[in-house]
């Protein structure tokens, strides 16, 4: 069931997998994959490789420090298409080791930070959605890492949405966000 | 975009990656995540797992077998809830390494049927969706295993659905499959 409290440790074990996951399931693959996507104005695996590294930089982290200097003013804005201008020239392959990279560093950062369950319920001001905790921050962390791979096997089975004829109907995930 | 036609390659590359995939991001993790479902009747990434084991067991292959030695007789019925009996009394990470080696074992067999672009085009005949292809088979091999991929992310994701707090509206995977 949904509905279960942020615990760090748990949120940790997911953070720490993510990278290996992703280079598990797209490193070295053909083309096919890596650029899909789910028609204009979508993403591809690419994409999402290149958005998740411009989180690490400017987002995670950087607004649990913000919050735990107890800055009352707004998260700088986090830019959702960054990757667009940052990952150009870099190979899929270079995006996935600097992903990897960037997240041990932070997950390093985050264990440095030695949080008890009360550090969870401090205050941060996103500069869209209003007052927020840290321990909701860390929750979406973990939940973004998720929705970007649930994005990632979409996008990848859509690529064979006519291949499969007739099974197209049973395959509910080719008609999510279907246009 | 989508409208690849499936490839004997690309397809393969898949296959191959998603024990893995799933052993990196489900392997020793706590049950927070193995027994999270979306909601009664919705299944777990325990179930999952059971379920693409019993695929391995009794679809793929041997529908692919079915097909080439020229049947004309519909496939075998697919029973989408045998895991619940089959994997009864077994560890998550027995099921992960049961998965694994069946995958292992069917690309093997895969690879000795050593198929052609114009076997792709042989029939089956499926018991509910009426005449099918080879390749439409394996495409949906493919297709089945990125949609389970997808239904662990979103299941996972949904654990911290209310911990995100205002985030939640952010975050689309959420909001899939919403009850």
């Amino acid at each position: 069931m949904s509905g279960k409290d942020f615990s760090l440790d748990d949120g940790i074990a997911l953070l720490e997998r993510t990278p290996a996951t992703l280079t598990t399931l797209l490193g070295q693959m053909p083309d096919t994959w890596i650029k899909a996507d789910e028609g204009e104005g979508t993403w591809t695996p690419y994409d999402i490789i290149g958005h998740l590294i411009h989180g690490e930089r400017t987002d995670w982290i950087p607004r649990a420090r913000h919050i735990l200097a107890r800055e009352t003013s707004p998260f700088e804005p986090f830019d959702r298409t960054a990757q667009f201008q940052d990952s150009r020239n870099q190979s899929f392959n270079e995006l996935l080791v600097t992903f990897a990279e960037l997240r041990r560093e932070n997950l390093r950062s985050l264990r440095e930070m030695n949080l008890g369950r009360e550090d969870l319920q401090l205050p941060g001001q996103h500069p869209e959605l209003g007052a927020v905790t840290l321990g909701q921050l860390l929750a979406t962390w973990v939940a973004h890492d998720l929705d970007h791979l649930g994005q990632i096997a979409r996008t990848m089975a859509k690529v064979y949405k006519e291949a499969t004829g007739p099974w197209n109907a049973y395959l509910s995930i080719l008609h999510d966000r279907e246009k």
